[in-house]
């Protein structure tokens, strides 16, 4: 197709929109979806997504990109321009819970993500099976702390050989690194399974039977070095109640997280997600 | 202050938001909020609701209202700009039942309503204390269907003596006249007391009863002289169970009747509701 | 296991629990759960599931039923009971959209429905693959209106040979004669994709999008002769916007479709449900 | 009326409910609810509340209370025999901010509350007068931490005098001493504006929104001496955005603390919640 997206973020000033819009405008696009929010309406942080259609997009890359610079530096503006029609490339990584892949793999038959799953990887050989059967690469790499830097080199290097874009972990159970951390810096999504910041760290179900909530949840957030700390994109709950022990708590669980993980996922291969600060704006 | 707002209407063609925001840039403004939608990317109808801020606004009104003509000619907008400081003057019809009354009298006291309650009129007494009590005048004005005319003629009177912009039947039993409903379009609120289409007409919590649904809502919408058919503002729903006979019903869906209704007059004064057709689009 | 159930039905009148937990006391039972419901304490219709465990229950079958006559005489009930290790065969019958199907076939892979998957008839063949991966017989039957009678002659066929106590139509297309529906009474579950009474009959999500609804919703329920008008077993909702165009409104409701369809069967697999009239009770 | 309700607490084992239920069979009364739940099957401990209806129950009062003794006995049971008709009284504490206290004097109004509203105690004045006009009577009892004792002496006579069987904090921001939260155990319940156990202690809409959640709640709870930690009765959520500011979550957090609360104390004055070490059953 002939649609693209212009991620923009900037300090706001008054002829923002007036300048984008009249460069699409003058590059003949046409906008079809326009969402903005400023942060603090006295001279805060402005954000925007827009998306536009452009009769001959391809041959238009090139003098898109470079004419926007110019908009850009007036407004010393931080933005991507991404291609529809360029699909990001996810890989996923799993341990012996499979609900979370099994959601986004059939998202992903349904035609419902704009992605393609390039490979899965899992220290566990069970989802091995029906993975193949989608016709996407398995790889099982076993691991375990004292592993942890030789693990992470046998999966960057597929992550490369894949032209990897986002990694999903869908209930990955192994803690990686900062530097790898780092280097998919909002590009790593994790669902952790309780309703952050409630129940951080390991075991939220049996925390939350403990302490004898009444709703349970599921979060979905980018990654960064301090544990269920990253930007949360996404978040839901159900009702429980004093019949329900652990093992139901956990299996109401599972079904929260598989929608919200793959809310989450979703809104990132459509470049929804702004991130500022400790923070996502979703448009 | 010095905010305003600009509701617009179009055919959708290249150019329309960088036009507006042109004007605005030319003219001083600073966009706090912008939100768009068009029905058919591909040539459909265009909607718009930018809120900005301008300094001296008080001396510029006339200035923009005469500028905006020409945009406004150019793309053949049908188009409105609001002031935030005017604030809407409201009319509450009520019968019996004052629980949504309550719920705006409440609303209003705590400075949540971008509107004043100019006065209530109702077919019964029981509500004149608690009104007047907050400084509202309070018209008894007994109604049935075979004075109908007489009734509207009086309430009209009292509705232009006040000013009113806004009309809110909080729980109102009696049908108006069509004349009535017209002379109001797109001004006149009505909750209806099921999820809209279903249960339609009158007795829907017996209804409700008798279907054994599993969740029972309420609906807000503006009134048109298609029974129950007006453009939908905002519905919600709560989830009942057998254990609940048609006075538990009455009783949890008074509950969503209020805040159902809270929003939707809410969302009317701070003129996020284009109607478009049968339908609303809540900006 | 040693676990079975009660359902018990009859007038309300004194001294039922008192017999029945008596009962189960005399036959060395220890109850695990009991849930009871009066439709009106006033001499009303009275419902009852009682789940106990019972030693050596394969050996005490015989004389729990042959006892339990007595109790059931006295107080003129209608009951059944139902050993918990027994689990009911489902036949699933499918058309095009697998949505319902896989989610089904994901739960029954979790070991989280009691019951078997005995067979799965399409009048497509595109659930084949799939269905047969599980070990799961697979049938293809083409179905029109005008061979409804020689399609159905062949579905009860395969239903008796598999032993099939409840028929799931997880958007099977297909309209069912009287006669088989009248077979199936309290055994057949459908999934109706809109939030009853609202939408009865087809096309309920472009219905919805004319209609302008801010929520959607699905309806399981048990299918009678009139359409989309048996007992309602559960519903659920989400919330939708303007921006939501029919196709938006299909993808977010085959998502509520598969949990609330899963719910239903799940119930009805652990004898959670009883049918008084129009209406369900859900223990 | 001539009802009453059981509330049962013992250690699971056979016979219970065949023992109470034909205790009820034998003194004539019959039943009109019956909720039970067993911690763990295998020998947990055993939770019922049982509501019946007994002809001339003022007269039978005295003989109830003392045949049942033996049952009690003879199951080790912990137990109160509750009479429908004997409204609780409350107390309700509040402090500035008052829609919680708004909410339970509508519902109380309503007729939806099985109790008496006895009085009224703030810290401040601004209740004064709506309080009143209710015509319950308002303690006006300037309190800081540096007088706390005198300040629960003061309102501990006014509770005694007024025979106060539970109090509602409806946002009240004092601290109260160990020896208020201990006499009132199980019979104080608070309002926390957080999905605990997410965001303990003080500013929890400060802290929802700079950790940037995606939905917030609100958590009722009995007091104990662990801050926030007391067995919670009730929580519910509501979706946020990025657009939402912290007055905004605030406003939206006050509807959700609103019906919260109101519905904790609703099943508080009905006798429908157990406390079992630091957990609640609600039946």
């Amino acid at each position: 197709k002939n649609r693209a997206r212009f991620l923009i973020q900037c300090h706001d000033r008054q002829g923002i929109v007036a300048a984008v819009s009249q460069f699409l405008f003058e590059h003949d696009a046409n906008i079809i979806d326009s969402k903005q929010y400023t942060l603090d309406p006295e001279g805060g942080e402005f954000f925007m997504r827009i998306e536009f259609e452009c009769a001959n997009l391809e041959n238009q890359k090139g003098v898109l990109e470079k004419d926007f610079q110019q908009v850009a530096e007036k407004f010393n503006m931080s933005w991507k321009l991404m291609y529809v029609e360029q699909f990001k490339n996810m890989a996923i990584f799993v341990s012996k819970e499979v609900h979370c892949l099994l959601e986004l793999l059939w998202e992903w038959q349904s035609g419902d993500l704009m992605g393609n799953i390039a490979l899965v990887i899992s220290n566990h050989e069970n989802a091995r099976e029906i993975v193949e059967s989608h016709g996407i690469p398995f790889y099982y790499i076993p691991a375990n702390k004292d592993i942890r830097n030789e693990v992470e080199e046998e999966q960057k290097k597929l992550l490369q050989e894949y032209n990897v874009d986002v990694v999903i972990l869908a209930r990955y159970m192994q803690i990686l690194t900062p530097e790898f951390v780092k280097h998919f810096e909002n590009r790593l999504i994790n669902i952790h399974h309780s309703f952050l910041p409630a129940f951080i760290g390991a075991n939220p179900y049996k925390r939350a039977y403990q302490r004898g909530v009444k709703m349970i949840g599921a979060t979905s957030h980018y990654v960064t070095n301090d544990l269920d700390e990253g930007p949360i994109i996404e978040q839901d709950i159900e009702r429980v109640s004093h019949e329900d022990n652990e093992a139901d708590l956990k299996k109401i669980g599972q079904s929260i997280e598989r929608s919200v993980l793959a809310r989450a996922v979703k809104w990132h291969l459509e470049d929804r997600i702004l991130v500022h600060e400790n923070k996502t704006i979703i448009f």
